[in-house]
């Protein structure tokens, strides 16, 4: 299966979302990219459908928002 | 490991992400409550932090809010 992708910017709701999510389907199924450090990739989160972090990005291209850390725009700066 | 428990309310946003939830973490992970339809279970649900679904509660007792289908107060009604 391909990976999921969550997104997030180190903020406490973040860090808590992501264990959460790697405890339910596995560190080896999720990519976790975080956009304050990798800011290419904000793009390419934005493109997907993120509105906020922390989100997941599932393999069927859906975005499921977890809880709400910060909005994208917050992210730009 | 204990089941996550899955909250939502029939609403298209509670049924995608019904489906991406099933689809990373698998049916038999997962109970699946309507809490409008299952109305004793509002409570419990509440109880656990849940303002609106759809939501997830984890076996670690954290509650991630997948989107945004509606408050609980609504389904309350």
């Amino acid at each position: 299966m391909e990976k999921s992708i969550f997104y997030h910017a180190g903020c406490p709701v973040c860090i808590s979302a992501e264990h959460e999510i790697i405890s339910l389907i596995g560190a080896e199924q999720v990519e976790v990219v975080h956009i304050g450090e990798e800011r290419t990739r904000i793009a390419e989160a934005e493109n997907a459908g993120v509105q906020s972090v922390p989100a997941l990005l599932t393999p069927n291209g859906q975005v499921l928002h977890l809880n709400f850390g910060a909005a994208i725009e917050a992210v730009k700066g």
